[in-house]
């Protein structure tokens, strides 16, 4: 706030601005083409493309038959490799690392169990020797590894750099950031685990619209990051996205039922379900990640195999999500919904019918307001490269207040 | 998206940043303050305040002692009458027209019901008839009036510059922006009554944090306007703010009270006390703004009278209120929230209880987050002033966005 603008805050964006804009092509762009676009002047087109060029941040890939009259331009493309990025994704109960190229695709990437959930020092040296050894077994040339990015349960300090996730209780609050690049000698990028799966979206460009749409990230528990207008909401403190007091089912009869909260992350589902008479494995309110994901996965083949009850628990979360998504989608007039994370894929067939049912043929003070609803294809790969994607974004992103003076 | 910047646009939006800077200093800013503030070049901000003062939005008010070395400098200070901005309000049951100067301060203003509510052509004719009537009383030179800003009940059409607001059924769609243009000759900005609300706040400066904040508006129904990063969110199509599916009373018994936008506006509590058993004025699910107002006001006046069904009525509210403050403030990260609108000074003392007890001790993931609750001391005027700072905000505000050529 209050902050002027000036030529080289202007030269930083425009780079950035080009850049996104190639990205963004299918076959490259001119430089003409690049200066329609961007508005920008041919000369500043000329002097970015060089600086990019330069950088190996892009390539000329051959010509391209002119539009209208002239001669045919060089079309410049990304040159995917001419950056490559990490992504660590820490859920609870599982942790995902990728190395991922500029356009977002990955290289090398590994998941499997958060090993000693209990112990932050034991994990992040396991951090640091998978980072290491990815590196080496892709041949990533070092000196093109521009960071690691790592989405983390939150809440998080934006400003410490440090986690605090309640579904971890052995680890109390861990400077994640700091203590990883010490070990890593990389720049790391902190962030919470929706923030990144929002932004794995905007780059990728995986969304009905590309600048304003809602994430609903189904892990372990439940999450929404707004994007307005290009930019992910983070919130005054980089923790938005919390569920907790959002609507749960209009049908729920039960406290547990009428916030969102409690009745649909992974725990919430499966204390619905014993609410519901329902035996499954694992201790009744355990905190133990091992041990909710074991009662979640029965609650799963139950209803896959057609038990009732464990069905209407699945209706239920559909009608949750289908509440959420109204309140959410009118309180910020949004109307592209992309709804992932690990469990969507598992959840979906159970849930959609409900969910569908409270969107359909939307409407608000009586004119119709269709909601675009769409599945994500990056799944469970939303968190890790949405890791990665945290990097590429710092460096990479026009954000117009980068271009404030002193930002 | 996808736009560049270059020196033009940088000019104009360096201006709005001297400007901003100069309107939020108690006694004015010398040219090197300013220098420091903005980050802005000696010779950039000698050229911008040199415009400033030629277009009369700025003044030279005495010299100021130098912090440190060096001689004193000048004071620059707002010229609040340097112009004025109208402001109209439109409300299903009340219309408030006020002209305010560049401080948002107001300069003269009109309070009343709407004439015409069943006839649009009629109520525009007296818009115009009113808004020449008090420039023309307040002597207010037509050469310093900026524009008209209409704040209405949404939903709007932003391109269209039309309304239809469902509370004045005989209005249907209204290209109410482009009529009021034509008969007055002034530019016209139309924006929702809640976005204009946030705005009022944002310029005047009246909030617990001056660049992140939610305005819930209360007036004939129950608004939420999120300010992010010193902007209102206006949604897609200018239509943010909708509070319908967010939740409502976590004690409430019926499908009503389970949502807020069924159990918090003027005509959903009058609904809510009949369903307790109070016979109040009015016919029984009328949509005429006045018999609304009337059965609104009856409640309000028995519940001050100790009428314990009255009283839960509000009570409901309250918690209503806290369920609804809690939703957001957690999903978008945002701790400071003002309260404001015609109806909440007297539904205050009967919500608040209520509401500070389901946000008192806030905390989110066992971690304590305390919620700042402001009143707004702009009251009933707030869409009045705010309205009027739509035109402020357009041509003053200084909006990273705007950097972009072709924005």
């Amino acid at each position: 706030m209050g902050r002027g603008s000036n030529l080289p805050r202007v030269g930083g964006f425009n780079r950035a601005v080009v850049l996104e804009a190639i990205r963004h092509s299918a076959d490259g762009l001119t430089r003409a083409q690049l200066g329609r676009i961007t508005g920008l002047a041919p000369q500043t087109v000329s002097n970015v493309t060089r600086e990019l060029l330069n950088q190996q941040l892009i390539r000329e890939t051959g010509s391209v038959p002119p539009g209208g009259r002239g001669r045919p331009g060089v079309a410049l493309s990304l040159n995917p490799s001419g950056g490559l990025a990490v992504g660590i994704h820490i859920d609870p109960s599982a942790l995902g690392i990728a190395v991922v190229d500029l356009t977002g695709e990955i290289v090398a990437e590994n998941y499997g169990p958060l090993p000693s959930p209990q112990d932050a020092t034991a994990a992040i040296a396991h951090l640091h020797h998978e980072v290491e050894r990815m590196v080496q077994e892709a041949s990533v040339p070092r000196g093109r590894l521009l960071g690691i990015g790592v989405a983390a349960p939150g809440p998080i300090d934006d400003d410490a750099g440090t986690v605090s996730p309640p579904l971890l209780p052995g680890w109390g609050t861990v400077p994640l950031r700091d203590l990883l690049a010490r070990q890593t000698g990389l720049d790391v990028v902190l962030d919470k685990d929706v923030t990144a799966v929002a932004k794995a979206h905007l780059w990728t460009g995986e969304s009905p619209d590309p600048a304003d749409f809602l994430v609903f990230y189904l892990g372990a528990g439940a999450a929404i990051s707004p994007v307005i207008a290009g930019q992910v909401v983070r919130g005054t403190t980089g923790n938005a996205g919390e569920t907790m007091h959002l609507p749960g089912d209009p049908l729920s009869a039960s406290p547990r039922g009428r916030i969102l909260g409690t009745s649909l992350g992974e725990r919430e589902l499966v204390a619905h379900a014993r609410e519901l008479g329902m035996t499954l494995p694992g201790e009744v309110d355990s905190w133990n990640p091992h041990e909710i994901e074991e009662g979640f996965t029965d609650l799963l083949v139950r209803a896959g195999r057609g038990e009732a009850t464990a069905i209407e628990v699945f209706a239920s979360a559909g009608r949750v999500l289908g509440a959420a998504v109204l309140a959410v989608a009118e309180l910020l007039d949004i109307s592209a919904i992309v709804i992932t994370g690990p469990r969507w894929a598992a959840m979906r067939p159970l849930c959609e019918p409900e969910l569908q049912h409270a969107i359909a043929d939307h409407t608000l003070h009586g004119q119709p307001r269709p909601l675009n609803l769409h599945t994500s294809s990056l799944g469970e790969r939303a968190g890790t490269v949405g890791a990665a994607c945290l990097v590429l974004d710092r460096l990479f992103s026009p954000t117009p207040a980068t271009l404030l003076i002193g930002s």
